[in-house]
């Protein structure tokens, strides 16, 4: 942090400043010059906040800050080298990280039905997905729309995860539900309205599940590290970030705009593994596919895609998400490019084990 | 909701849409002219998605809403009759409103000891203020910055009311602290990063507590109308919505941009109560007066002020906070205009029973 | 400048640097500390681009502007004190000014005819205008737009010009148009979308005329103030600065979001006046008054205003357009609180020779 | 286009409205329903202004546009065929399009000197490129940095024309430029501060030369395909767009946000094509790279990329250049990617005749 007074500061108040100053476990280094008197402060200046030291003289031009704001978070932190979220699914441990193959996430906005969930998630299991995606609480700008089924979505979720394998990822909204919804999910999302409700993202943070933390409409990135460092200062070291589109001044053929320079500008900031989703940045499902590549080329460790079974009737964002069939195609056409880079498991096509789970299950619809 | 599909859809396919909107409470009015299908739905639409209805049939080229997605919040609710809040405080009832004097509310960022927010109550409430602002809890975007006291906070709210007879506004970040602050607030305060935190929204609601909405930083008008649209449905109509600055693409010479257009937005469309909050939005105490300024003679119901007794030293927000002396001159200054518009409050001067009140405080000091 | 080179840089980098840095006309004064060197740059330091110096050596961290890069627009260029703009309009000079009173300009977004122009201007004047807007050419987004009638359009405002007494205020769209524009305007305007058009800046300002410079629609204020300083660097001094609504994310209910704070940043920063458009900048006649209001009370020292005697047929921005009879309203609605702030000119209603003009104008349309 | 008006309308005042819409050469098609009039407008309604309409009839609720506003750039005008631009050079016709090989623009941001230029076009050339992008007119905020050397820039660009066999693409900032821009330029460029200066879309289309129509800072989509309207209008069909970045709330890391889901949004609305400039976007070199893999697998056309034989002294954009060293890097690096999408061209790389050329050139420097 640099502090600059002007070249008519008394050298009292240069004094009186650096005594403030004191109350912190910092270094000062004066440099008087003729114009203007330079401070350099050097420690651990993430916990200072320029704004109150910019009050404490009139005769302070400005404050600098040099470091970032962030610590635990900043690639700094870990000598360079990313983050590996492991995390276990009932199909063996799925690793997010820069060294990995990608991670695909699929499933509906809402869980509807337990019919529409577990097959929702057998379907996207077969083409390829590690995670399912379902909401049991729901954000949603209208009180009178679609809320979730709440509780008794958990449970669906918990059948689906059962029945497929996969591992489940869910939004909680309120501190409230985190029980529940932590019994239930192997990630917990934090919404992108919920970025910076930091209650929240305290009490998520020690859980010690890992989180998936979707960037705020208008965060900015410095402002979406520093929610990340709320988690990662409980001690939970798994987030994943999660790029679902920013609010720019044109609204008109996108929901929002993906901004895919998250990505690299990401990588020179921080450790953590990065997830991208389409579907939310776009809101129209013919561009899923094409932003899924920019992503891809661009380096994401993740894709989030929206999948329905039947889009048309979807409580929920509908016009956002690829039928079941279409994320077939979808995966088949994202595969040639996975591979170009070097990062499309091997083992991604059905297994044995798994048509041996999708008969078993069928019998539950069945039964 | 006007739905309108393209001239080569097939009868059948009008058909079926029309049974499929069958299933809310709405009259349907055809026209089939050469070029296009013109549907109209009437009735209550608001709680119908135009997102879903596109994805009713490849046929439908556009839907399209007519009325407002909100109605508890919408003029139209009241028949074009202003909303009055009225508040109880130790002082006597205070109304916000558009037929009432100005109600101005004072005081910290942060409630940081007795003395100080004691002292300040008094000051502000000597200089003409109705209601005293702290925060107990305090949305940081950092997790090293001050976080606010919390729970002993909320107590030394309660001693500053008693104290200086002033109404509290203090802001709730968590549900499970709802009761906590709801027990010492007069009004409670949801947040802008908070905006929509919909459980937060439901919850506050239920308390029938007045509640104070501030806008999102990139919330639109309408998402802000839809987030008191929750708290009115509720039940609980006694909410007062505070524009507090948005975030645009210049962020240089001011945190925010005080959208001041709101003003005359919100009188078209919103029967509720309106505050301005200059001090967060431009975010430096040389801009206060004069956004104070305009915001009156755009028409605001109510001003809130950062004050606090000595910025220099404050541990969040000092620079946009005026002095105690700045904020007494600041009264005096706006007084003349508030006069000019017919909405300043004759006994706005400290009565004698303040005195009394003062000389006894003082006792809690030396005691 | 202030640059900040890593505790790791050689001696000799640091030495190279300041060589590099000594083909401006700087002094340099260096403070090597244990952690960072610091470069404090002094001098002429407005022609120095920063992201330069940043590429002079991958050891520098950080190159900071401690000052504003514009000059002959700051504040200190006149040391603090305000600059009139003067014109000389047939009914006398009017002086733009923080010292003076407020300045209306009225009048039509496109002169559509003699009679139209002609008439809008003898109502506007005698309601209280000194200055008529009136579009011969016109910026529209669409080719198939009505453009403006170009060239014989001016020679209709020279007309109205010559009726009404009022000065002239005309957008230039292209520099070949240039000397036609200022042979008529008495004030050539620079719209939004040409804020940046710095070939037309630069020659527009070696006019010499006085200069309306437009705020783009996503200009930082600092980017307005160096188009400003464009125009001043030719030697003109006589430039007003015009806020008519930046772009935001939301524009639902107003076209764009008018920036009232800009008054008082533009206070602390420059000495130019300041002009206030609210009828472009909300897009709805129904919102231009509250917002003069506001603009007022923030202290702008003019205003502009779209009238137009039948909004409904206007060829271009109607819904904005205050009619004749709506402008004499405003004019009675803002006087109150012109005169409140002592910025109301005392013969503003229409004088005796004005009377006679009106009469002999008349005769125009009777002959 | 749709009109509304409501349930209270006089069915004169309905009859008036469509006897002022006769005006255009449309048909309309009226349902009378019980709570709504909705009239449809059918025909060439591009021309109609929507704010026009509404403005007839105070009885009008809503104008609702179904059409898209432009015409000769929708992709409906070629019956979904993409436009190919062929641009002739020395070394062979170029054509941009969908169907082709990417096409590579490379160059500095502003022409210094001979040898500077003529260097980078040699080795660009050499590394792959097709075209030589370099600005002798530079639009600057600051009238104090350097603003290219115009004219005898231009003859700089014609050398380096002739010896690299290179493309030129070069912008114009003003109509008076616009013959000696035209005289050297294969490709005349519109720079983004200029995307609605009319008068110069007109004036350049009407040259009859392929225009680069760079997408304003915050300019929607439909207002840049607008702009390109303007130059298709003058009958000039050759026309591509490209992407470099629009203005968010977050400029900490990237200078703008580069919007890459532009590309599959104009690809649902236009033929022509599109080209990305992430060099202008990011505003740092070491981003380029990423962001233009993802340009590729988003299936852009083209690519600009900013070299400059030593950034660290170039004139203007240093950071965000790429040294030519780089740029053979970064040409290696997408090839594969090119390749994988069938976009590469087989003969990038030096050919004899090429070879010839540089020795031939080099002659120049020694002579």
């Amino acid at each position: 942090m640099i502090i600059v007074m002007g070249n008519k500061s008394p050298i009292e108040e240069i004094q009186r400043v650096s005594e403030e100053l004191s109350i912190w476990d910092v270094t000062l280094e004066k440099s008087i010059g003729k114009h203007k008197v330079v401070i350099g402060v050097v420690g651990d200046t993430e916990e200072i906040d320029p704004k109150q030291i910019q009050n404490l003289s009139p005769f302070i031009e400005q404050v600098l800050r040099v470091k970032k704001p962030f610590k635990r978070a900043s690639l700094e932190f870990r000598y360079g080298e990313p983050t590996e979220v492991v995390v276990p699914t009932p199909n063996g441990s799925i690793t997010f990280g820069q060294n990995h193959p990608l991670v695909i996430v699929a499933g509906p906005c809402s869980v509807e039905n337990e019919e529409m969930i577990v097959e929702t998630a057998l379907r996207v299991r077969a083409a390829g997905a590690q995670f399912l995606r379902g909401g049991a609480y729901k954000p949603r700008t209208s009180p009178y729309a679609f809320q979730g089924h709440g509780e008794s979505a958990l449970s669906l979720l918990a059948k689906a995860r059962l029945a497929s394998g996969l591992g489940i990822i869910t939004e909680v909204m309120d501190t409230s539900d985190l029980d529940k919804v932590a019994s239930v999910a192997d990630i917990v999302q934090i919404g992108a309205r919920n970025m910076q409700n930091f209650s929240l993202l305290k009490k998520v943070g020690a859980t010690g599940k890992p989180v998936l933390l979707k960037r705020g409409l208008s965060a900015t990135i410095e402002e979406w590290l520093m929610a990340a460092e709320y988690i990662l200062d409980t001690g939970n070291p798994n987030v994943i970030l999660c790029e679902r589109g920013i609010r720019s001044f044109d609204r008109q053929y996108t929901r929002n705009t993906l901004d895919i320079s998250a990505i690299p500008v990401l990588r020179s900031l921080t450790h953590l593994p990065i997830m991208i989703d389409p579907s939310h940045a776009t809101g129209k499902s013919e561009y899923v596919s094409t932003m899924a590549m920019a992503a891809i080329a661009a380096g994401t460790d993740s894709l989030m895609i929206e999948v329905h079974p039947n889009p048309a009737k979807a409580l929920s964002d509908g016009p956002q998400s690829l039928t079941v069939e279409g994320f077939e195609q979808f995966m088949q056409e994202i595969a040639g490019l996975g591979r170009f880079f070097g990062r499309w498991t091997q083992d991604r096509s059905p297994s044995a084990t798994l048509s041996l789970q999708v008969s078993s299950t069928t019998a539950i619809f069945s039964g």
